[in-house]
């Protein structure tokens, strides 16, 4: 078993026309466009249409998916009581998440329909619908839950974006900051095979349901090799301006002296590096153009710190690792970008699935189009013929 | 993309020791044993520990995993709850035990927790057993409460199978009943990468929790291509059945008849043939024999009649078509098996799943020791320079 097929990494499963990552160029592109055409520019419901139907809505589809979308906003008694639940328990956003998607069938048992290559388009698509508007209600819902706030219906005029602010926070947003959270989600809905899009694709290519799907690719993202890291990417820039402001020194000084001190001691720079680029990864630039024009409501200086420290990781692990290629990702202007719109780090995860399940609901109706279950083969490593001992007869 | 390259079929994705389908010699290896020397003698307890430890327990260590399960089993109030409310709504079995298992962190967070490489092994083998435990309780828990009647608490003194009836029933089983149950959970605990494993081992290769693995691959079961046709192969006997009792014809020639009619109109026949398999599948002769010692019990004649509709329909996919390989796989005894026990039929993949989360969670513990994301590469094949256009610029 070599290496590389270990992890798939050089293993082409499949086909699809949702996104292209290349890695070795730096450059993504969604339903067709490069992300910087793309994410600033579309509301998020046309990018949805976009994945689901392979081109942009005229006014009139946008305005039934906008519908659609709306419809499916409030969420059943049974799903806020789970929710209330979860926040009395303290459970991780993720893990409220995906009770809430699993609780989803016991008021509308539709979306627990299995073997959906075999109904109307239309059918499906309200499905995929509804879970990208529950997952949006219940991440803002359970949030508000845990801060003993009650929930927040929905606002039937907002778009997706607003409205999961405006569901968070129970007051209409600054329009700067639901565009900037709608850049965000237009650029990260899809980014090819990782490993949440791709545990969709598997469950539904046993024609399981959209619920399955949904919920084990949140399972998925959970992990911090996937959706985990937005978190500590924060962290590094926030404490190190801390430091810097104890011991007023410059920031540039203190944060050469301790990500020298991290790489020594053989730690690892979170926001820095990515299994598929080489290169920088094409949606910091994106986000990072968004918290720009946004920067003034958030608080310019931040980002200013955040461009700083980041200066000073690119340089110290091009010096210290000079073969490894590590450059900025998502994962640090998700963090600056997210935090600059308010929202506390442990929702960026979970924010990210906001905006990743128009992505798996995609690629579940792509898996579904082609129709064929995934069940790889495996090495066996293991003996072959051992033969029963009883229980007495087993050496201790 | 080739055929072949599309559902992973050939494609080796790693390396394992849990078990080896060889599908054209028709043989299974389990922990190192073929599966027809291990099931029918061994304790589901002694397989679990088998699969996690690669060997038999001792006396004592077996001890130890019989009262780790059995104080696992007793479900929190939480669980019970949202079961009863699945109950009541009409969900699916499989829909009811996703939505169990993803509240089971609400009474202990702890089964949520990342990064398990980190962990002691004896934490996660205790993460491990309380996901088994709970897979029984809640399957069995869920089917009193969607009958009216109050779940039943463990019984410590019994094993796994055997308690697994008790709180189906809330009386102590038959003791060939319950051995001929877990001759099924022992025989169908693993399987190589099929689609649920194989769901929860890229779970958790992003570092993620048990309760998502378990979670994710529930979803993938809940295919009707994975574990979705026990039910259909038993339905297909008992209305062969039905019909030669009506007209008062031999079973034997009203089987031939209706087969024949369904393949001339192009059914399936549940039951028979396997992606995997191009023989007989060899957990059909083990659930077979397991059927046989208790057939006086559960009533030999469904057996007797089985087998004859059997040979009719291996004859007739023989003749009409030759180049298939259709012989009966694992769905088809097992159906007549659990029927025998006295299980629903829409219970079967439930029951699957309590058996199956053994071996899910055994290729978690190998896949967090093999390290390494699973993020395989798929091939784009939509446009790239796609560029904006404002929506009234759209043609309708």
């Amino acid at each position: 078993m070599s290496a590389a097929a270990r992890g798939l990494e050089n293993v082409v499963v499949g086909s699809t026309r949702l996104s292209r990552v290349d890695g070795e160029a730096g450059s993504l592109v969604i339903g067709g466009f490069p992300v910087e055409e793309l994410a600033p520019r579309a509301r998020f419901e046309e990018v949805l249409f976009l994945l689901w139907r392979d081109r942009l809505p005229t006014g009139p589809e946008l305005a039934d998916l906008r519908n659609g979308l709306a419809a499916a906003r409030a969420l059943p008694k049974a799903t806020l009581a789970v929710l209330a639940h979860a926040a009395a328990a303290g459970l991780d956003a993720m893990d409220a998440l995906r009770l809430g998607v699993a609780s989803l069938p016991l008021a509308d048992p539709d979306l627990a329909r299995t073997e959906l290559d075999g109904e109307p388009r239309a059918a499906n698509e309200r499905r995929g619908l509804a879970l990208v508007a529950a997952t949006s209600a219940i991440v803002a819902s359970f949030h508000r839950l845990r801060g003993g706030e009650a929930p927040v219906a929905p606002d039937p005029a907002l778009d997706h974006a607003a409205n999961h602010l405006f569901m968070l926070r129970g007051e209409r947003p600054d329009p700067a900051a639901a565009r900037a959270l709608e850049t965000y989600l237009n650029t990260t809905i899809d980014h090819g095979l990782n490993a949440s899009t791709f545990t969709a694709r598997v469950i539904v290519s046993t024609r399981s349901d959209l619920v399955s799907a949904v919920a084990g690719a949140i399972g998925a993202l959970k992990g911090p090799l996937h959706g985990g890291a937005p978190g500590p990417a924060l962290d590094l820039v926030l404490a190190l301006r801390d430091e810097a402001r104890r011991e007023e020194r410059p920031l540039a000084e203190v944060a050469e002296r301790e990500v020298r001190r991290i790489v020594r001691e053989g730690g690892r720079i979170m926001g820095f590096g990515h299994r598929v680029y080489r290169v920088r990864d094409p949606r910091a630039d994106v986000l990072g153009a968004a918290l720009d024009t946004f920067a003034p409501a958030a608080g310019g200086e931040l980002l200013a710190d955040a461009q700083r420290v980041e200066a000073v990781i690119l340089r110290v692990l091009a010096e210290t690792k000079p073969g490894r290629r590590l450059d900025t990702n998502v994962e640090f202007y998700t963090a600056l970008l997210l935090h600059g719109i308010g929202l506390p780090a442990d929702l960026f995860t979970a924010t990210f699935a906001v905006a990743r399940v128009g992505g798996w609901v995609a690629h579940a109706f792509e898996q579904i189009a082609e129709g064929r279950l995934i069940r790889p083969s495996v090495h066996y490593a293991g003996e072959t013929s051992r033969r029963w001992q009883p229980l007495e007869a087993r050496a201790a």
